[in-house]
């Protein structure tokens, strides 16, 4: 079976796939007098022309190494944002679109403190948290017209620990 | 000086204020094999006729009771929604607006496992997490023309555990 090592998450290496949110380096601006740092506007978000922006709650019972990933999708109308709502590490599997499928798979696993955006059209995993209580809140786009493309690959791979 | 306690949040008391998300109840929709609930489309998203969405960090400094509340701010053209990364209570503090100015105040304390949007216009005080890293990503209003007011009380509030 096809093997694929994480990688830590960084937004370098994310850069193709979409945005890593998070406090690193210095905020935007202070507000609040001084009291908190906003790191403004950090995510392209698109909802498509005939989309909206909606915030749901994603609940995922946790996985673990070794991770059988037999499938991505994608979501041809809208960027998908994932954002943790407890301070642990999940996994983020993504592929580049080769042709209109997708080629080899990257896996990332964040630090703790990142959400990630999803730019519109990325082949990625289902959501994959690695821990109780797999809570997230989900920014994607709210539409009437079909938004879900699904791969699923002859062969599976197995996602380790890298 | 003048005192509030704190009560638990709840969707209904919060109501007139905007909207508590979470996963409580059942999931609107069984996604990815039946691993993920989908608790869908949960928040009155409103970024106005010249808004946009936006994905935003802020890392605030925690606080302690008691909290001295001395102003409460609103956003006419957006609603603000605020997403904790961490799975730690933080304090909501939310106003009625009586011809123009806030009323009494009234102050929440999350259970852990909530998120909130805050509707168009709400009055309500600045983020407050209650511990550590107080790392939040804020769903708001992205637009050019102004978009706060701030209301300075005569004489301040504290702010008590209920």
């Amino acid at each position: 079976m096809r093997q694929i090592r994480t990688e830590l998450l960084t937004q370098a290496e994310f850069a193709p796939f979409g945005d890593v949110l998070d406090a690193t380096g210095a905020p935007d601006r202070l507000i609040n007098q001084g009291f908190c740092g906003r790191f403004h506007d950090r995510a392209r978000l698109d909802f498509g022309p005939e989309g909206r922006a909606g915030l749901s709650i994603f609940k995922a019972i946790p996985r673990q190494f070794p991770y059988r990933l037999e499938m991505v999708e994608r979501h041809p109308e809208g960027s998908q944002a994932f954002v943790p709502m407890s301070a642990d590490p999940f996994l983020v599997i993504v592929a580049p679109d080769v042709g209109g499928t997708p080629g080899t798979p990257r896996a990332f696993v964040t630090d703790g403190e990142q959400a990630i955006n999803l730019y519109r059209g990325t082949w990625h995993g289902v959501l994959t948290p690695l821990a109780e209580p797999g809570l997230f809140a989900v920014i994607d786009r709210i539409g009437t017209t079909p938004n879900l493309e699904e791969h699923w690959f002859p062969e599976p791979y197995t996602i380790l620990p890298g």
